[in-house]
């Protein structure tokens, strides 16, 4: 067996999210389709992340085996002419040994999420960023973002039909900055529960308009109930950014 | 008579250009359209410039008279309302008086062209880029953009369907910076040629290329020959960035 590791951008406004489904266009299924019109071999991708449909990335990581030895570059090349079509880029790809499993073996993901913070709708920006146009206070959501950081039960962030057996996540990063009329919220951890990151977005926002206050967040992690949070942040402004492994 | 002066963003992909067209949806119409749906009245609006097909704006500027008097405020609000189904945004709306014209008091115009230098081809940005999939030298290009700088006859650099009386221009600024995978173009002048930012732009990727050498820019300027010149770079890198009046 072959294991090649790809790193993937995708704008996933018009796809049903990452993961294969049986009534609608995915990224996984887009890609797989890629490999068999080259390889003649039918092969199922392993993605670090299963991102939501709309939810876009500039680093998604998946990995899959081939019974033939290729090149890595004629596979990039190859999978690249076969998703032309698509708003799917393979930015890298390298072979990698067996052992190597884009969601087992990962250290870290990283997710950026964009608000566009503006009295103007966007339009070259429109399936990519959160429009808000009322004015949020930054620096109550940076305050509130600290809040965040470290190992916490995040149930009030989860949502429903999450399938993660624990709750307990750590968060390695939240940093945020405004550049020009958007806020970007970088955020890191080994692994997110669904919906994770949108919540907490969800949550900052409110936060930024003053419907509760910073300090609020240590309260609503301790009630471990998801409806004293904020509602789920649209997926248009959420990016898979980079995995670590 | 009440003049407002207006700040559009858009992104060009699907749109004929910005001049009105009998046979295809222009940005121009597009927004006549919108005056039309909350004013009642048929109105024409003026452009600082003419972008073709496929070029995109940040700050395109445009002014148009209304019989009745209107809040500016309203009138941004009502514009966004019947634009919202298009990648068309109103920025800012502003009364002025009735000597500003959007194009005769223009004093610079800024335009932005983006490149995406790397393998790999575009997703999120598929129509918002130029992709050159070989590594431009970069340092090569910004030696060769100071023989832009300065007044000019740029007949080498003006397309044949070009309705300027003089071909004689002055390029205030050219600078050219790399920003990751992308490299940034930004040109002021108090006005252009047709095509002649992309004319520009595809001449220096030759230099980027090493089909010519930096100074080979003065020659060409000096032959006022639109052949010694490189092809006109793609419509979709090119954003009419900002007017100062």
């Amino acid at each position: 067996m072959n294991r090649f590791k790809i790193s993937i951008e995708y704008d996933g406004s018009q796809y049903s999210g990452w993961q294969r489904q049986s009534n609608a266009v995915s990224i996984q299924e887009s890609i797989e389709t890629a490999i068999y019109k080259f390889s003649s071999e039918n092969v199922k991708i392993f993605g670090a992340g299963r991102t939501d449909a709309g939810v876009h990335a500039y680093g998604q990581v998946a990995h899959f085996d081939l019974s033939k030895n290729k090149d890595e570059k004629e596979v990039l090349r190859a999978l690249n002419h076969y998703l032309r079509d698509k708003k799917i880029s393979i930015i890298s790809c390298k072979k990698t040994d067996n052992n190597f499993h884009a969601r087992f073996s990962a250290k870290s993901r990283s997710y950026k999420y964009i608000i566009l913070n503006r009295e103007s709708p966007p339009s070259i920006e429109k399936h990519l960023v959160w429009h808000i146009y009322k004015d949020l206070d930054i620096a109550a959501m940076i305050d509130a973002s600290k809040y965040f950081l470290g190992t916490h039960d995040f149930t009030s962030f989860r949502a429903s039909e999450c399938q993660a057996h624990s709750p307990i996540k750590t968060i390695n990063k939240i940093e945020i900055k405004k550049i020009n009329d958007k806020i970007e919220i970088d955020i890191s951890a080994k692994s997110f529960l669904h919906h994770m990151v949108r919540n907490i977005v969800g949550t900052l926002v409110l936060v930024g308009n003053k419907k509760i206050e910073a300090s609020d967040i240590k309260l609503i992690l301790e009630s471990k109930d998801r409806s004293s949070a904020g509602a789920t942040a649209p997926a248009c402004g959420l990016y898979f950014m980079n995995v670590e492994y």
